[in-house]
């Protein structure tokens, strides 16, 4: 089985079988793919917040648009983004790379000092729309990974990101919602999109040839 | 080999070997993986514009970061986006799913008036943000597609938007280039990120568990 296969069999699971959980060694690779994901400068400016517990399932619920998938899904993951990029964030990251790579700190300066000049002419809106974006590459990785497994999922923009960030306190960490994947087994009585054809825009119209 | 091996081998290539080409088959996989991609409601508002004219390419490395990769890469994607959502382009997609379903059009009239009117009370720039978004997971996808071949790949965010827009003509299709992914084959002696070990934030601080 290739990646074009397991793409191929995934699809938005539209209700799922609230007595089926993912093993722990499921979910940890689906957070693996994600965390091996390439971020602008590598800063990797975004964390999975992973939700097993009912209680706040239930909580997370009344912020979302499809409160069973909440409540009836396995685990929900949300990625939460930077609220904005700092100076520290940047040096702790480039820190990190030097000394695991055997470096002296600061061999990256000239190009840190560069990104530090860029986000500092911007604006925080600015900073967590991009820091975002990165959050989406990985997002992709995690879908990608759950379907190997062979593990359903729904990938979901919209909710109420300010009940969410409050339920789980993502404002002291420094962090802001940004996508939620709810993950699971499917009720395939209830989960009507499953048997459904799979519709993608024409190959000739998708791509453009130079 | 799994889809937590392929990312783990990939890195974002620093130099290609100009001599050495993806073969059509491995291009079109990549491309499909993108395409398979989901999202937002479905609208798949994106293209891909696969560059492997040379001329193109010396073109477009004017406006590029790293001009060598532009120049010397097998082939370049250009990941790009609409520039806005309207209803027409909403319709047709829509229309497009019933088709292929086997359902009178309008069968959805209901969602598709619902997102018409919040992308009405949007600007145009919510609308490419929000569409660009769509593309990173796509890329994403592609990314882990091209390690899946073992194809050599760099991300990149950093180019002349306007340059490369205008080069490839993508405001008169209606969109704006967001991402380009460079792909080839490394050229071993200049690669200097392929020796050194991938660094990311440690599992214990990537992950908050609730």
């Amino acid at each position: 089985m290739t990646l074009i296969d397991h793409l191929n069999w995934r699809h938005a699971t539209k209700a799922y079988d609230p007595n089926k959980k993912v093993s722990k060694e499921h979910i940890d690779k689906i957070v693996e793919a994600a965390r091996l994901a390439p971020t602008s400068s590598g800063l990797q400016p975004f964390r999975i917040a992973v939700i097993s517990d009912q209680a706040v399932k239930d909580q997370l619920a009344e912020g979302a648009f499809n409160p069973e998938c909440m409540r009836e899904c396995s685990h929900v993951l949300v990625f939460a983004a930077w609220d904005e990029y700092t100076p520290q964030r940047i040096d702790s990251i480039y820190n990190k790379t030097t000394d695991e790579r055997d470096m002296p700190r600061g061999r990256f300066d000239r190009y840190t000092d560069m990104i530090k000049g860029m986000y500092a002419s911007q604006t925080k809106e600015d900073h967590f729309i991009h820091a975002s974006k990165q959050a989406y590459i990985a997002f992709g990785f995690a879908l990608a990974q759950a379907a190997e497994l062979r593990v359903d999922s729904t990938p979901a923009e919209g909710f109420d990101n300010a009940m969410v960030d409050r339920i789980l306190d993502l404002p002291g960490k420094g962090l802001r919602s940004v996508l939620v994947l709810y993950v699971g087994y499917r009720d395939a009585a209830r989960d009507w999109l499953a048997p459904m054809k799979k519709v993608r825009n024409d190959t000739a119209a998708f791509v453009l040839n130079y």
